[in-house]
């Protein structure tokens, strides 16, 4: 029997459609697109029309307003750390919240350690920040609001748009984390007020090894690799061009296709929502159902450890996850999950289930039955099960 | 009739082996190598085969010891910044030279704004620098040498492995970018005496958009980029797992081949050497024809401008450069020339050719013919040529 993927959150299938230029295009032997030759200018006419078709997919002005970068966490290195060291002379001040990915934590405690001053906003019992905190937390020294679109945890989204209006009225740069979300949910720099945004091509089923960021016209950033003049000057480095044609193909495709998939996606995800109840007992869903991605479900398995249940459903061909594939190796409960207030004990019993485009009710209802089966058993085995 | 491309400095075409597996790994939809359940775990297998290669293609120890980056850009960002950043304590002081890619320049003079001081190196006028000229820069607050394995512009190998001796000696870190020698030129991170070696997958017929960085065992260097736990905890992102299997393949067929690779390079070179004078006067060979890669000639054609050149050649389907692809779009003469003491006009009339596995004796005659034409042309309209 075939593996079921639902741990899309980790790693999409590439569509069809992408695959094939792909591989047209390692047939092709293109040239650098910095060459000035007839070869290397048909190269740059490539990256162009990639730049061109990802401007259109964010709804940005101007396509030199994309860097393209080998990865999500490139593009939110480059601009938090970009940002900061180009606007220090302003002010130190960072805003970020509780629940970011490792990428933005990372790359603050880094700015912290050279004096960069950073306040963590918590969100509430639903996942959300408030923006009137953001509000309060503003100082003459801020030069950053860093704030993610959408959770890889628990999918919820944040009020970006307000967030951005805060930031804009006091002339503060603002950078969302739109990983997660760029290319599954409608979304456009221009409405939600964002000077900075992070994507990732593998997410709307593109290649990994190809990620940008949205750098809004007029914003002073450094690069965060020197050298050549590659990417406007933005980013130095050959380009990863078989991976950039496939991305265009990718972000046309999610233009194209926005409304399809989000209804594909979303009707997996309330199927189970709806046949949980008759599988399983004793489970708390993290996600907030109102603000929250198509694809993805965040569970807490009481008196069970969602680590156990990922490796016993792997045993039946089903993958799934328990939190980020970035923080793999790591024992600790969810940062995520505990600032929404679970218990140490809840936040271990994680499930993070993630639809992608090729998944079928048919996998939800094996899922579902997969799940009941090693739910049973852990719990037979469970001291705190059997107390409770 | 078909391109030649005499421009494999900017770009290598992939081997039909690499192109091979590269489609397969695009067709087999790959999980995330960072994932616990089967799938990710056999994607890490991948990962990890191809991070074993690449460790024996450079005489690395530890397979840990390699770190996947996307380009060599980012090897040389890493290198530099990660090992200023984390040895600051110990002093701020680097040794470079006069004839460094833009990557390691412009990394340096990012760290110089931060208060690093630097001291760059001169070259003799056969491009090479003196290893005791090395000794003598170094000071107390020294923490980095950076001194490239060969010039991109020039082929001209340094002598690596005597400044390695002394900076083993001093006990001060020695990052070398090896990127246009790597897997052409055979090299062991042990004989060199080197900390930390950056390389790029296409100058051994892999694709671009893979990288990497050697980094000997107990080496004190920060991530680039912050956030997952990948690559030892030394470069955050996911990984481009296509391409990384593609440059697994190149780098067995780099180590297979490297012997008759390097003499059917190197046959290619000294044919035009003997060649050129039936074709051509007035030239100069700024390649240090005894220390040099064996698939690249830096001439400098005396009287007209190596930029007219490559665009006249281009016409013909013929592709060679004039300088790095990395500094497109600066009309400034190379420093690299300039610094071998070359006047500004003959930096001008430089034309780079470079050769790859595809490439024939046919293809030199053809490009000589061609040549000879073009600078007949271009010197019949040049004033400076009819008053010397």
């Amino acid at each position: 029997m075939a593996v079921i993927n639902l741990d899309h959150i980790s790693s999409n299938p590439l569509l069809p459609e992408v695959k094939e230029v792909m591989i047209e295009a390692i047939q092709n032997d293109y040239h650098n697109p910095s060459s000035q030759h007839k070869a290397g200018e048909y190269a740059a006419e490539l990256l162009e029309n990639s730049r061109n078709t990802t401007a259109q997919l964010l709804g940005a002005k101007d396509s030199r307003e994309i860097v393209f970068t080998s990865c999500g966490t490139e593009s939110i290195n480059h601009a938090i750390k970009g940002v900061a060291l180009a606007n220090e002379d302003k002010g130190r001040h960072i805003i970020t919240t509780n629940i970011e990915h490792n990428a933005v934590i990372r790359s603050l405690k880094r700015l912290s350690s050279q004096g960069f001053k950073v306040t963590s906003l918590p969100v509430d019992k639903n996942g959300r920040v408030d923006p009137a905190e953001v509000q309060n937390a503003l100082t003459r020294e801020t030069i950053l609001i860093s704030i993610m679109h959408s959770n890889n945890e628990t999918g919820t989204i944040q009020p970006i748009k307000e967030i951005g209006e805060i930031a804009r009225e006091k002339n503060v740069l603002f950078h969302t984390d739109a990983v997660d979300s760029v290319g599954i949910v409608p979304l456009d720099v221009q409405k939600l007020n964002v000077d900075l945004l992070s994507f990732s091509s593998n997410t709307f089923y593109g290649p990994t090894g190809v990620g940008g960021l949205y750098v809004r016209r007029g914003t002073k950033i450094f690069p965060l690799l020197d050298g050549g003049v590659q990417e406007n000057n933005k980013r130095a480095g050959t380009e990863n061009l078989i991976g950039i044609i496939g991305h265009k193909k990718a972000a046309e495709l999610a233009m194209e296709r926005m409304d399809s998939r989000f209804e594909h996606l979303n009707n997996l995800k309330n199927l189970l929502i709806k046949e949980l109840p008759q599988y399983l007992n004793e489970y708390i869903i993290n996600t907030n159902l109102e603000y929250s991605l198509p694809y993805l479900l965040n569970i807490s398995l009481r008196y069970i450890e969602g680590e156990s249940v990922m490796l016993l459903l792997s045993e039946e061909d089903i993958a799934v996850s328990t939190k980020s594939a970035c923080a793999t190796g790591s024992l600790r409960a969810s940062h995520v999950l505990l600032s929404l207030g679970l218990s140490h004990a809840d936040a271990q019993g994680t499930l993070v289930i993630s639809f992608g485009w090729e998944n079928s009710e048919e996998d939800i209802y094996r899922f579902l039955q997969a799940l009941q089966n090693v739910v049973q058993t852990l719990r037979a085995m469970s001291p705190l099960y059997k107390s409770a």
